[in-house]
């Protein structure tokens, strides 16, 4: 018993409109739904109903984190499950999150805000965007930076081991690789379900305390796309906060920006897809590591291990830098 | 005396509403102005007033080609010449085009329909498209192809060779590489004042009588803008002539495809720029020609070598392909 | 009990050196070993000893398809069910295959010659090619196109859907998309059992009998490799078949070309990936079929849907093409 | 009377072999020649006999940089003018510098050591190199990043300004953009002949002395051979100073290391060309500066503004930076 996948994000933003907006005209997502106080995205080619839910707040925060699970049978087992570990969770009924079955609700160990769910509604494009293709679930966006779909999220957590074996042990998240200090503290964790090469990582924070979502992020199909998107942020006044650059870790390059609200998001493209079944996971030790995050010498800016997204409902991590 | 290099093209269009709306939306160009009967238009970084002008019109033809020359007083200097080759010519007031000065206009021996012009009116972005970036006469756009820059023309004629030398002997235009059939017959010829490989290219028509506008040509950053380019066209509904291939000769990417009143567009990206002061023009024959016109081993369709836009004012060129 | 990825293929080539030399200075692929009669090569970041065996034959011909298993203890249940089905089999001892364990080896319904293996040496770099990145099984190459790594085969094939049924319900490999002609007959299918699109394909061949090996496919990181790739070959006497060209159905960008002892070989880039547990086969109709094979609107080569690789010890597919 | 375009460099380096050995085998230069104490080296497409010249040297530094005339009788006119502003200068006679005719060697004002000719010798290709293309001098490298042509140079100096008008006016090399702090001194001026955005540049140094030679720089094809050639530096030990990044001055992506001798070595892309005869030099002021650097929010290590090549015979530039 497995989840099958990450599915989608839910994050509270201070601005809606501003951050729809964006999301919608440079970013290049699709709204599927729009309610008064939400908003449903998704990429092109992700065929659920959304991956992406933004919802009106006083606070910038990650409300959860989805994941599909392999049978609707699973369900029941987690639930089950998370009361042997004696982990509250609440039912979302279906329709509570349109566009979605039931989903059970959590917080791991560290913290993190996630679903399990097993319904969900393809996305049926109005006929003005429908494509002639079976494999284009629309058609292929004229507008924004337009990336393919859905691809992965990132927390900074103070300990990222125990949360790591956590979700490996509870949810059978393969751990895919992890960089180590010098003195052999687990400095991140990348983890993957799919053949991807992660679908979710855990970095530890250098100051602050709590959990936080670090940015989630959407693929795009080149570096070229990247370089398209990070041009057209250039210029419509979007600062870039890290990249184009590649991360050595999992070959795939890189570019980080704050949408409207605050949250990072990451636009990426191309590296490695993991089939053994076997594998073992790729450590990165104290010398190795710098290349890991960045392959080309550049180094992260200072924000990038302090600021993220609080958990909704959870006090802000103080930290040092804005 | 020489031209300085290709300005603009005006064509007219049988439908002017869904021409101007495609270059618009699909190709990604910028409308700088819109009048009853025509559209100006330009690529972002085309710094003048406009480098397409769309003209109402019960029939699809090439109305004039301009190119810019290198200084004020070449224009009477090339009047004057016209007047010695008794060539027919006349004035196009300063604003009878807008955003341009007087421009001369006339026909080659092959009936091209060219003009000579100084004055150009730079583009002046309104507020809300306006860049911070002193490179950008616009911001970058977030819909439609969105080329970079207006870069050639072709034509197709029935003579091939005098016509390349009146372009290189009158206006300056140098010869920069051509194609020989076996039997020594000149098949096509690209020439160019500047140092990109080549602003108008001339191919001699396989059917049909006269000379007809082949293509025009927008450059686009990367072949993966091309191949996002090739996308947005086949999923919204515009079959794509030829492409993307190589041509050998250029070394460049292309794509070509029909508006929809019925011109040929070509976008195209890389390829050599030629620097050489002495350029001695590269020659084709029968053996090397296939890859010169596709260096990937596909075939030109039979399309390309016969269908082409009339000339304003000339008979249509009867041909056995549509 | 299913595969768990597909892991290689064994050629026979009547030129070994010239298949081989190609493989290694054209194509970018590295020699984990070399024997008198044997070369087994990989793409740089294939983890395991060899995706690529070339065996030295007095006839081309595809020797088997190798994919490994979740767990070891899968072999032995693999072969009990091949009893069952009363599949003729046989054990490819450990080392008979170098870098390789046991190999239980048959062939299915429609002839196609595979083996099931577990156990699989890593590739261990030659201390001058080793790189000191631990997501780099070896330096990244600095000769020929280098391919990432080894993604998939396809076989043309008499009757698609039964086979397509026994590889799905015997191994597990999912349907992911089918092309029907117009009266309802299957016309190709595509499966994986991992998240790529496919890692093996079945397409009704036009002429001739039996089986064959269509192509093997190695991923290029980005169409502009793909691109290079092109010029490299062109450049250096190979002809192009098809490409690159958009699997409208994979949304992959595709090349295809005969290496030196005549097999199809394909380098490709890009397209989705499918995680959804629940995937429902994308159905390409008679009208969709010609963008689902290319979407750019060039037509497949006679060649394409008729010369293949013959299975070894089968007798060669008669056909009216080369 | 002005330079045509420009057409080489000659650097001394302290270990010939180490940087003849980059420059062929990781940067995938044609060595076109080579003597004891020289080689000569260049890109695939370029022309000419070579673009690079690499001198044994106790020291590193630069030791010309040569610009071709537009007409052979354009020599003695430049001799002449150099008389008349009473400048030293020397021939290089015919053979000197193998591949090339007489050179006319001098120093600008600031220090630049130019080189005047106009004779060359174009690459033969030896017969296994040599292509079937006649648009190419050589086949496409199978080896290394590959560069197509060889672009520009780059000099630190103390005064800009004084520097770009001699060079403009005595040479005809156009002022294309410029840099300005906020006090209006002049940070930079990029200039050129031909239509690329520069083909030399000049930057005021933060520190030191004197003029040095900033780096030379070739042109790649496209952001992802940029990304390649990266990733190739990164995993054969070469540090990048800096990039891939934007120059929102040019349009163009860029990266910057040192070969083994020292000299700084940029591979770039892209960007714009410029075509107006009556070009005015767009100016960035201390706003847009930064932008102009580098459009993606990146900022120069602070080697960049103060590391150089000193000039061959001139006293190293004194500078708180390696």
């Amino acid at each position: 018993m497995t989840v099958a996948h990450i599915g989608h994000v839910e994050l509270s933003v201070t601005d809606l409109e501003a951050s729809a907006g964006f999301f919608e005209e440079i970013v290049g997502l699709t709204v599927s739904r729009r309610e008064a106080d939400r908003a449903f995205l998704r990429a092109w080619q992700d065929w659920d109903h959304h991956t992406l839910v933004l919802t009106r707040s006083d606070r910038s925060a990650v409300e959860h984190v989805g994941w599909r699970v392999e049978r609707p049978e699973d369900l029941p087992h987690f639930q089950r499950r998370l009361d042997e570990l004696a982990i509250e969770h609440r039912w979302m009924r279906a329709g509570g999150e349109p566009g979605q079955g039931d989903g059970l609700r959590f917080r791991t160990p560290a913290g993190l805000p996630l679903e399990l769910y097993w319904e969900v509604q393809p996305y049926a494009a109005p006929a003005a965007a429908a494509s002639r293709l079976p494999s284009h679930p629309q058609r292929t966006p004229r507008t924004g930076i337009a990336p393919r779909r859905f691809d992965h999220v990132n927390f900074l957590v103070e300990q990222v081991e125990p949360e790591q074996r956590w979700l490996s042990e509870e949810l059978g998240i393969h751990h895919r690789y992890y960089v180590e200090s010098a003195d052999g503290g687990r400095l991140g964790s990348w983890l993957s379900r799919t053949n991807v090469s992660h679908e979710i990582a855990l970095m530890r924070r250098r100051d602050g305390v709590g959990s936080g979502l670090h940015h989630l992020a959407y693929y795009v199909d080149s570096t070229d796309q990247l370089v398209r998107a990070a041009t057209l942020l250039a210029d419509h006044g979007t600062t870039i906060e890290w990249g184009p650059g590649m991360h050595g870790t999992s070959g795939a390059v890189f570019l980080y920006f704050f949408e409207p609200s605050g949250h990072r998001v990451e636009l990426w493209t191309g590296g490695m897809l993991i089939f053994a079944p076997d594998w073992r996971p790729l450590r990165w030790d104290a010398d190795s590591a710098p290349l890991g995050f960045e392959l080309w010498d550049s180094r992260a800016p200072d924000t990038y291990f302090s600021r993220s997204s609080p958990v909704l409902g959870e006090a802000a991590a103080p930290s040092r830098t804005p």
